[in-house]
């Protein structure tokens, strides 16, 4: 997806969220808008918001000397996460359709996105997103593939939403290579946060090799591209992967809450609907 | 009151906000935000966010050649207004404090902001604003100034809440002077808005001299900024005057509904919180 005209207010808005984690010196922090601001003609509206949001972390290291201002963050994310798993998988086993509601409760921890939303209320998005209809609900050509796939390729999003991903997994219950981003960016998920949610002990985390907050193929490594394309079935979590994998030619379902107004404009759906759409279905 | 680092993302999206009103080539808008980008290290957070407006504002119209995109919209507003005027008309002289009743529908039109606001409900605007208790009411000392003061200075804000401006200048029943931006900016009132409305009937319409979106006194003529100093009352409305001039050693009577988060946390009151408050009292 390309960015769009609406995404330049937010790039500075995301930047200034994110350096005011890392430093309270306005100073710096009025630095890290100039930059931004002297960089934008260099920033095409062609580019996935992904990639932008990938140069605004790095400049958000670079000046505020801090590489990863929401490790905290990530750490209270995946806690409350787990405090929450007993009763969640409850919740799962207790349903008529424990699948659709594993995927309901992996869109829930979609809302840990400190890239989106300044703030979230978890317990509120569980209820939400249990008793909200689908605005788009691929769940038929979804099960058909999960049952004909050998190897399935789960692209995580966020850390603490790792353990609602992990909980679908479960559910699932199959071989999985999970997938994380390189380098800490944003809360992201990165292989530390995968083993924080307990993923190793269910599947394969590998890296994507990327330090963007989304799959942005050009960054990511060989191998991890020759995993996308060789794997049966792809599932892919949040509105960084949906931006960097929805021009993509290939299979891909995406999970997400569509929290941005401009995604939700891209998919064709209202702010704030709970999706599983499936591209290039055959 | 100065800029605050929040304000920054805000800069580029109200400079998108009359960009995609006065045009629709995208190439152009995203000149405009290059532009503004560029430009932001030369933006001080010493200066108000009026000043930062007035330069946008002109980089708007420079770019792309539309000095006055928000014309229409100003005189729809206004005719919105005054399509309300008689019923607000009855509802000020059957209320039991009519002074206070037009203060609050002052407030009420002050929601036509199209710099704070993309859109707004007029009549929820007014239904709000005759219910909801104010978060600051200097009501007392407001009426004493009424009482003795002989000049009464009234700075408008937008226009249409000129219309709402006029219901309380009526009920004021006192010589008074209407202040009004110089040249176009954003929505605000000019001197054919406050004809529009009516305002020359019973008051005198005068321009400020600023072309910004406030009252930036640097920017203002002489002979106002002297009448400014020398009348017994002032009365300033809505956001753009009290960013301009809540630094001030007068005493000033400001009107407003806090519309944005930085400038209610400024004033101490929630986002939202409708305000008559005075600075200097004495």
């Amino acid at each position: 997806m390309k960015s769009y005209l609406e995404c330049i207010p937010c790039f500075f808005k995301q930047a200034l969220r994110a350096g005011r984690i890392a430093t309270d010196d306005e100073k710096i922090l009025k630095r890290l808008m100039d930059e931004l601001g002297t960089h934008l003609p260099r920033i095409s509206l062609e580019s996935t918001p992904p990639e932008t949001g990938r140069l605004i972390y790095r400049m958000v290291a670079e000046i505020t000397g801090n590489p990863d201002p929401y490790r905290e963050l990530k750490r209270e994310a995946t806690e409350q996460a787990l405090a929450r798993y007993p009763r969640l998988k409850r919740t799962i086993e207790d349903s008529d359709d424990p699948l659709l509601a594993a995927i309901r409760l992996a869109i829930a921890g979609n809302v840990i996105d400190f890239g989106a939303n300044a703030s979230y209320d978890m317990d509120k998005a569980i209820r939400e997103a249990l008793e909200k209809d689908f605005a788009i609900l691929d769940y038929d050509a979804f099960k058909s593939r999960l049952k004909r796939s050998g190897k399935i390729l789960y692209l995580g999003d966020n850390a603490g939403e790792t353990v609602f991903d992990r909980l679908l997994i479960e559910q699932i219950d199959r071989p999985m290579t999970y997938v994380v981003r390189d380098k800490p960016v944003i809360n992201d998920a990165t292989y530390a946060d995968g083993v924080a949610a307990g993923i190793d002990r269910i599947a394969t985390i590998v890296s994507s090799g990327t330090d963007a907050p989304g799959t942005i193929l050009a960054t990511c490594s060989p191998e991890f591209r020759q995993m996308l394309q060789n794997c049966g079935l792809v599932i892919a979590k949040g509105q960084g992967n949906y931006e960097g994998l929805s021009g993509e030619k290939r299979e891909i379902f995406f999970l997400l809450k569509a929290k941005c107004p401009v995604i939700a404009d891209n998919i064709g759906v209202e702010t704030g609907a709970i999706i599983l759409k499936g591209i290039n279905l055959n």
